[in-house]
């Protein structure tokens, strides 16, 4: 029987050293799927670390635009043995049918991450004119701090983590599997919570591309950063929203790639 | 006008040092979408590096059951200025028609990443009985200097990395922004250049979820490496599927979590 807590758990590996090869422990991630129900309809399956899932559950409606404010969600039921999230929203079957709908065409046609979608939805969004300001020196001894927030991450090596923070303030704190549902558990707490993130940044441990840059854009976060360096679609995009995209942070210094107005 | 080769491009960016705010340059990873379409038919778009289209489009395919072998290719045409890729595969007009609405339902109703699908599509594939053996030694320094192997990586830190090995002997090597881009270009290419994979070994710089799991077991691939270490439900899956999982390679020790008999 394995040792577990829910989240990692404890297994019998061999491990090679330049000694040979011995008996040895390893503390791996548990992956878990879970499959979204919204009225009934089943939406999604979603594989994840299994905590968090209500944060993560409104995160990703709040980002697929399922639900645009949290008045529209009547409850969010886990079960963490079924595998399952039971959603109950302000909406019609009508809508629900036609959201499992489109989701099955434009997942399908691939264009779910297509180029004009992305120009599609970005040419939708607002550019961001949020007034914030942020210390350099803040940043880079912040996502120094992230490096080390993820218990998880310490134990088993495999997972992401997103922050969302407000100058040094860490805000709130979330690990999974994949960096979209870490960020989704971010900013769907942020929702459920009535944390406000129009003046706070998202800090991600995954590399910002495209689609993670618009997952934070369409919320009105006006600052994200990654350790790692964003592509030219992201740079583009942050461009254009009025987003401020910061990189590289590493050894006392960091890049911004756009709108450095909002960076002290 | 942006300086690029096409892969990667140089931006002006405001780097921040304790010293305050200077000008830069960096190089950052160019993110380019590509529409594949199979006999005139749109299959998917797909963002990813620029790079061995031709390769990654075959992997994908295979990857995806579209293909089971070469041979049902009759030809791969990337137009890189267009971002499309156009294939043409020995198929009739009802599998390719039945082959889009699958993928549109698979993907809608979530079961392209559920568990029952994973289920299903392990209790499908045999048992991997493949009899080769690696020396832990090899793999070890093998992943050493895996971490260098990509230039671009070198210059942008924003990409993955998979390499077909066998042994010390680096077979197939490439580069993309997503791990599971990259794993279907080391497939892909293997498929197109006739190398088999079944006496090899994959290096991932990507995490091991049960995903990319699947995918190297379902080609025959016997032993897979990453730096990283997997998640439970890829040990699981590795296990029942008699793949040789290694991760947690670094300093000079590695972790083997199934099937250690192909590790000497």
């Amino acid at each position: 029987v394995p040792k577990t807590n829910g989240y990692h758990k404890k297994i019998d590996v061999t491990k090679y050293t330049a000694n040979g090869p011995e008996s040895a422990e390893a503390s791996i991630i548990i992956e878990s799927p879970m499959t979204i129900f919204v009225n009934g309809e089943e939406l999604v399956t979603l594989l994840c670390l299994g905590r968090g899932l209500e944060y993560l559950t409104a995160g990703f409606l709040w980002s697929e635009n399922v639900i645009s404010s949290k008045s529209e969600i009547d409850s969010i039921v886990p079960d963490y043995g079924r595998g399952t999230v039971q959603v109950k929203i302000a909406k019609d079957n009508a809508f629900i049918k036609d959201l499992v709908f489109k989701r099955l065409v434009t997942t399908a046609c691939g264009k779910g991450s297509s180029f004009y979608t992305i120009d599609e939805t970005a040419a939708k969004l607002p550019e961001n004119t949020a007034e914030v300001l942020f210390y350099a020196a803040d940043i880079i001894s912040l996502v120094a701090e992230f490096e080390n927030m993820s218990e998880l991450h310490e134990k088993t090596r495999g997972v992401h983590s997103a922050l969302l923070a407000r100058g040094r303030e860490k805000v709130i704190f979330h690990d999974d599997i994949g960096r979209h549902n870490a960020i989704d558990k971010v900013l769907g707490h942020a929702l459920l919570t009535d944390v406000p993130v129009s003046d706070k940044m998202v800090v991600s441990s995954g590399r910002i591309s495209s689609e993670v840059l618009l997952k934070v854009a369409k919320k009105g976060v006006p600052v994200l950063v990654s350790r790692a360096q964003p592509t030219d679609l992201a740079v583009d995009l942050a461009d254009r929203l009025g987003i401020t995209l910061v990189g590289f942070v590493r050894n006392g210094a960091m890049n911004v790639y756009t709108h450095p107005h909002r960076i002290s």
